[in-house]
């Protein structure tokens, strides 16, 4: 084992990769790593994503919009970012981030290239005139909560989650001090669901969806191993009570199935069928 | 020294600081740990921040407002983070998530509380009509490129900026796993501002200025010690023109100076004149 602690040169050189889970495909470089086109099919909305949790966000929205009778129907392709999907020529020209998910948006005279989650999440929200107020102080509580996921997300996977669960060691000071994040953050949320009952008010929208792809797998327990118990999530129980209550929507449970592999779930999306096939079953 | 790996407990638990800047703020909870009223000046626009990158982003986009006649007056309030002023009372009402920078707008027919960076850059470019296109794939772009750095600035802040220069020792892995993070981060933006002149296309947006609060530092060399050097952020050419070109600009020279303290800075901005005086010198 390498040392743990180090003097740090004058300047950082990548080697090669420092382990943990993902890290073959992590590198300090951006950019297409090989030519290869993405797949389209015939809807206007071409979803390119991996059901993780940022990529559930958009497939829970989506089918909220189709539920609430919005003509959002969307081709739905599987990323698999343990492939390096990610990385090829068209992926990376819709998104120069190499992250799902992303969005081709065909419905204007030029196609439209979406991408992170959050804007994924307001693009759609601005052109269906849902799930986002359209003006004045509810729209703008919508954005604080929204843009407060978006911050906090990165803290919740990339801080936490790594160093729980994908690090190569369990290195205490990087999880006790993500693990102190993580609870703040789920107190933050819990102390506003026991003022309101979504968390910019009144009214479900792109805010809870958002919060929802993380805060979800908290709530249910299939958030890395056991850190449900770790982080003893039980105990924020507005939080358990907006997850529980959001986990039962028609749109969520839909929705959080899509672009994932195994039973039950739904690799490809194209069509409705593709997933009422698997919840009748 | 603590052990550095461990067995982690079934069930975590906050025992006492562990360590590094800013130790003794942070905590598992949120909310409140004080009564104390805000102060208010003459403005409707009333901030409540401290001059760090997030901070800076929303004082530049309120100068350049102010240089294109935008009717953006405010009063800019500092608040001392070692002092724990953002856990009072009168701060949490208008940010429940306890971080700098928050805003309170007065002009409608109730105060409206705005918090995040990201969503008082968004509050204000709508409110105003400015440096965000009101519409088409020109907005989806700026949104997109904000979004990134909503998504991206934890990375190099509560990642990177924390293990390099904040923990008590320098760990070697978090440190090459968010300095390998920053790097692609970095390299991200070179190749967009190699195709164009700023991140959402020709014009410039609070895209922009979201990311020169945190860019900015490593563009100039006074973000974390000798980061600039240790991330080799010369090596990035396209960056570095976006960088110095926007830290040229009027709005910018004169937002990040605001709720600083310090020779040359401006502790509390409540007219032009506070800010003047300290550029003429």
């Amino acid at each position: 084992m390498a040392d743990l602690t180090y003097t740090p040169p004058k300047v950082w050189t990548y080697d090669e990769p420092n382990g943990g889970a993902f890290a073959a495909i992590n590198r300090p470089t951006a950019g297409a790593r090989f030519e290869r086109d993405l797949p389209r099919g015939d809807h206007l909305l071409q979803l390119y994503s991996l059901g993780t949790p940022n990529g559930q966000k958009v497939t829970i929205l989506l089918e909220e919009l189709l539920a609430a009778g919005h003509d959002a129907e969307y081709d739905a392709w599987l990323i698999n970012i343990g492939e390096s999907d990610q990385f090829s020529s068209g992926f990376v020209s819709i998104n120069p981030n190499s992250k799902i998910p992303a969005l081709l948006d065909l419905s204007g005279t030029e196609p439209v290239r979406v991408f992170e989650s959050g804007s994924i999440l307001f693009h759609l929200a601005e052109k269906f005139g849902a799930f986002l107020p359209a003006s004045g102080p509810a729209r703008t509580e919508c954005m604080n909560w929204l843009m407060w996921q978006m911050g906090t997300a990165p803290l919740l996977g990339g801080g936490f989650g790594h160093f729980y669960a994908y690090a190569p060691e369990k290195f205490q000071y990087p999880i006790d001090r993500f693990a102190m994040e993580a609870k703040r953050i789920f107190d933050v949320a819990d102390k506003r669901l026991a003022e309101t009952q979504y968390l910019a008010g009144n009214d479900y929208t792109i805010a809870d969806i958002a919060a929802y792809g993380w805060f979800g797998g908290f709530v249910r327990g299939d958030a890395y191993g056991d850190a449900k118990t770790f982080l003893d999530v039980e105990s924020y129980t507005n939080l358990m009570r907006w997850g529980q209550e959001l986990g039962e929507r028609d749109g969520v449970r839909r929705g959080r199935i899509v672009n994932r592999k195994g039973d039950g779930l739904v690799a490809e999306r194209h069509n409705a069928a593709d997933i009422d096939t698997v919840l009748d079953r």
